[in-house]
């Protein structure tokens, strides 16, 4: 990577870090200069508009989950331990990552209304990641272990609804028993999948 | 109702209507002015600042959670056919009410890393909205309907996962099978929890 990657790079991770607290709309070139310490002028010659930043950080935070998320469990056995190493990849993406956690979560709720860039950016985001989580549970009927006629893209929408769910209790509710209902109603929906 | 009081909740609709699309931290009062046709200081005049803005739209559209979502589940008979009015309910609540759909799904993920009074506000309700979902299921296990060792809060927790998953994909995604997937991931909780 260049120079200028890397400081591109470095102010998109600060910028997704302030963005996982107070949102894409509150993420201001202003309140971006403050916390990278370089200038207002400086960071706008990097992303010329609010509108392309939170594109950029969206693709960023993108690029960081495939390899954080997607990567480990793409490298598991086929079945439900790739499946259930998915599913604890994104626990850690969501409590140890971000301040804020999961910048996908957080920016579904706030941009669903908001038509433009950054919201067309997440839709596309969103399709993936929730086709990628019915992929991975089609691997657990072809290795055998789920039923020929589990719905898999109605299994990943129950899974997605969870991940929604421990992102409620434990960043809104600070519920100490946040991963551990999420972990059980995971293995319910495996047990009820299962051959 | 006196008529200062009128006003005061037709403000009040009106800034929930706004704040369901644009999140509450884009209300301001600026944008309420223009919604309600208002003068900046008649609004100011009833509300003082943002914050108190905020709490009072949070504790207005509680009362109508409550008239809309709980009351007509209240009304109906124990067990599983009261859980499912309130889940029948709160699909309504979220894809009828409001242009931007629930207001309190948009505003966990909104404030859940912004500490402040209208936080504080949201937790005590989302604390009693997960209280009265596991109170009502556990009128099903009273009832006969659901096994006794069935955890109440536990089911809790993944209804809720459910009614985050259906804003997700309707919302946002605009997925036409949303209310459908929803309905049958309910269905299939209610089975896995019956007799």
């Amino acid at each position: 990577m260049s120079k200028g990657q890397e400081t591109r790079q470095a102010i998109l991770d600060e910028a997704t870090q302030v963005a996982s607290r107070v949102g894409l709309s509150g993420l201001t070139i202003g309140l971006l200069a403050q916390h990278t310490e370089m200038s207002k002028s400086g960071i706008f010659a990097h992303f010329r508009s609010k509108d392309a930043l939170q594109v950029e950080v969206l693709a960023r935070a993108r690029e960081r989950f495939v390899a954080g998320v997607i990567a480990p469990a793409l490298a598991a056995p086929r079945g439900t331990t790739r499946l259930r190493t998915l599913f604890e990849a994104w626990l850690r993406w969501d409590e140890e990552l971000l301040d804020g956690g999961c910048i996908f979560a957080a920016a579904s709720f706030e941009l669903d209304s908001q038509p433009g860039p950054a919201r067309d950016h997440l839709v596309q985001a969103e399709r993936d990641w929730l086709d990628s989580l019915a992929t991975v549970a089609r691997t657990a009927v072809s290795e055998g272990e789920f039923r020929a006629d589990v719905d898999c893209a109605q299994l990943a929408f129950e899974i997605h609804g969870l991940m929604l769910a421990h992102h409620h209790a434990s960043r809104l509710l600070g519920d100490p028993d946040a991963t551990t209902r999420t972990r059980r109603a995971f293995e319910s929906l495996v047990e009820r999948c299962a051959v």
